[in-house]
């Protein structure tokens, strides 16, 4: 890091919030949260998607009068002095499938009709083909109940009407929906664009999976977790890989994330002399909105957002000067960089992605995800439900600890009694994996609070919603 | 149909089941399904899949005593004296990074250290940076806190040991399981098969979404609805498209289904002289288990099993009597035809494709595959969760019915006072696709049941679980 570069950090962490709650920053990521401009799947491809912009209907369901049985089509005054022990004989004067053409119906005539099937003019009832006894002999259908006008009927337009606004912009397109659309004749779907997630790990400690872990390398296991995660949220993650811990690698390799809509960074953000994150974003242009967040585990989290282009600022302290902070504004109205071409597409008004560096401890970032980045993809894609489930449980044993951060703690969920029961997975480390992968969610152990007393009550953030399903 | 193709239809429902209650069908049904074998996938593109083996670890994590913190390692034992305004100073002898090799630690000396670096030989105690204080000029830490021995460091095998069952089999692949799993260096998991799911519709008026709906013809909309549910459940949904009213139309696309775990039709199954889909399966050498099921929507449903090689018995007749009902057995002995091999994935003892049978209706036809056909690929694919998530919900509004069918009925979820509402979403027509679009769930009316007062409870399975979000 030149001089020039520092004098970027100095300028950018001026704004820059610390220690904030939790609360707060999950505010503060949001409101730099839009949802992504428009594009148009295949709707078998849309499940999940959010609608982009209201679908109106082009046709009317169903196209025609129909039948919602199998049966006789008739007129109900024909049937006027029907009923129990009081049969009432029509002469069956043709038959409907569906998707067939009916002839008009005389007076004192039926005709058979199959579910779907458009109604024959002059019928107005339809009786189940249960309620009627068809007389081979005679070429009729002895009926012995009476039919209400429009019973067993489907009526035009009954599901739809041509110029219904059916489907509104910001629906999630699930089975229904889709089903909706194909109805609809709507091969195709504007729906909000999928958050793309950079992710990068930073540490000379590192390798990936599959390669050599010996001699006390870590493998580098959270760009797979957070991958995962951005996948859950139904965003697209880029796994840029493994930033060495100099400012020249760590540069280089967030400048190759500047076209996504977020960049992800973990480990390299806590205060230690070989964190080279804060100052490496800032050297790119990147105001950092906070650092620290009053949680437990993820307190080391920052979180920024480009004001002008980014890239603007080089590592190497060139055209520094312009790109972040205060001076932000005149930077956006300058000609935008080939990096600021490619981000395009990100939120209204924002220049380059938002920026997230998060802690290394495998748990500590996957939390910090879950809590902070998981809301904005959510936003990013049109979706409105930003949290997941929430429940009220049980404390199953008392939990303890000091004031002044707020613990989100993994604990495991069991049906005693009626009651929802939440118990500790055991090693609440932030490098305990392990119990992270028993959890069924997260207990919100707020941050004034110094113990929850067996018995008591606590919100959980529910990761698997398994604990709500019946037994088969 | 011939004569020998009706001959089998009459024995296969010999054992057949009608008008069976909701629950006795979902008995059925999963009383056939099985978890899928297993196949290998990328690590990173299993999730939500199931493990089908268990993943031992072959290694420990962290392989070794390691520092939580930035701070400095030392012996506890030099810090006895320690307190408040009691401070100690410690020469620093070295440093040590995450991936680093640290040199061993002489009595009264400490080294920095950093979050994940391995603990030099003699330290048994980290103090964070934040609580010590460097001191340039002597190359001195001054520290004026005991730290208790183990303080802030992770011993090794802490998260995992070598040899560990770190992940059992069942296990559901989440981000926390897909970062273990990296964490470990698998990047292969054995995960249950994905079931395969063969869709067709029948019906002379039906046409695809992107053909010409004129002249009272309907959109074909069952089978996009349905890829979807089976996405849902974790299914691959098969597309094999229309077929026309006719029985060897029918049985054509019937066959081309039979090497897929699961052939789901929709329309014909009625009672009407158009259903061409029972007889159609009977001459196929498909067992029908049940036809008609005591709910709304969705009465006439049918299930069956291929008990023998599916296909022995053609549509001409050929071969029929070798194949379906109590003959089953010696039919399984004989060697497989082409189908029979192409379905030898399928559960364990079945020799061909669980047959579904639905309604035509679009509303009908997702009911019922909601509560049949996705418990059984959810078993299928390894799950042991089969039910969507359940709530108790207060009624909204009065609703009423006959007794003698469950109803599923479509509603809207609202929070009033703490409560949980449910109100009708409106028309409750089996043909009112508009209605499902806008449900959050399907509140159970029991099948004995003719009223539910309002302010009374009833279940309601979540079908959009946004009721339980809480608000950004």
């Amino acid at each position: 890091m030149t001089a020039g570069g520092a004098g970027v950090t100095v300028t950018a962490m001026r704004a820059m919030r610390t220690g904030i709650a939790a609360d707060e920053a999950l505010r503060s990521v949001l409101a730099e949260a839009a949802p992504l401009p428009a594009e148009l799947v295949e709707a078998g491809a849309a499940l999940g998607r959010v609608l982009a912009a209201p679908v109106a209907a082009r046709r009317t369901l169903p196209p025609a009068g129909c039948s919602a049985m199998d049966g006789y089509a008739l007129r109900a005054a024909d049937l006027a002095e029907a009923g129990p022990g009081r049969a009432v004989c029509l002469r069956v004067g043709g038959e409907v499938a569906a998707g067939g053409r009916a002839a008009p119906l005389a007076p004192g005539e039926a005709a058979r009709i199959f579910t779907g099937a458009p109604l024959p003019q002059g019928a107005d009832a339809v009786v189940p083909q249960e309620q009627a006894e068809a007389l081979a002999a005679t070429g009729e259908v002895r009926i012995a109940v009476a039919a209400p006008p429009g019973a067993h009927i489907r009526r035009a337009g009954e599901d739809v009407r041509a110029g219904d606004e059916v489907l509104p912009a910001g629906a999630r397109l699930g089975p229904g929906q889709i089903g909706m659309l194909a109805a609809l004749g709507r091969t195709l779907a504007a729906v909000h664009r999928r958050p793309r997630v950079a992710l990068l790990s930073s540490g000379d400690e590192l390798v990936e999976p599959d390669g050599d872990a010996s001699g006390g390398r870590i493998v580098s296991s959270n760009a797979y977790a957070l991958a995962a995660q951005c996948r859950e949220a139904g965003a697209l993650p880029i796994n840029l890989g493994i930033a060495r811990d100099n400012p020249a690698a760590l540069t280089a390799l967030l400048r190759a994330g500047l076209e996504a809509d977020l960049l992800v960074s973990t480990a390299g953000v806590s205060v230690g002399d070989h964190d080279h994150v804060r100052p490496a974003l800032a050297a790119l242009g990147c105001r950092l909105v906070f650092w620290g967040v009053r949680v437990k585990p993820g307190y080391p989290v920052a979180f920024g957002v480009f004001d002008g282009a980014p890239g603007a600022a080089s590592s190497d302290g060139a055209a520094a000067d312009g790109a972040p902070g205060d001076t932000g504004a005149a930077a956006a109205g300058a000609a935008p960089s080939v990096d600021a071409a490619g981000a395009a597409g990100a939120a209204p008004g924002r220049r380059g992605p938002l920026v997230f560096a998060l802690p290394g401890n495998p748990v500590s970032a996957m939390v910090s995800f879950e809590q902070l980045v998981r809301p904005v993809l959510l936003r990013m894609g049109g979706h409105r439900n930003l949290s997941r489930p929430v429940l009220r449980a049980e404390l199953g044993e008392t939990l303890r600890k000091s004031a002044g951060r707020l613990h989100y703690v993994r604990v495991q969920l069991s049906r005693e009694g009626g009651r929802i029961v939440a118990r500790s997975t055991g090693n609440q480390s932030s490098g305990a994996l392990h119990s992270m992968t028993l959890a069924d969610g997260l207990l919100i152990f707020p941050e004034a609070a110094t113990e929850l007393p067996k018995g008591s009550e606590a919100r959980v953030q529910l990761l698997d919603p398994g604990i709500l399903c019946e037994p088969a």
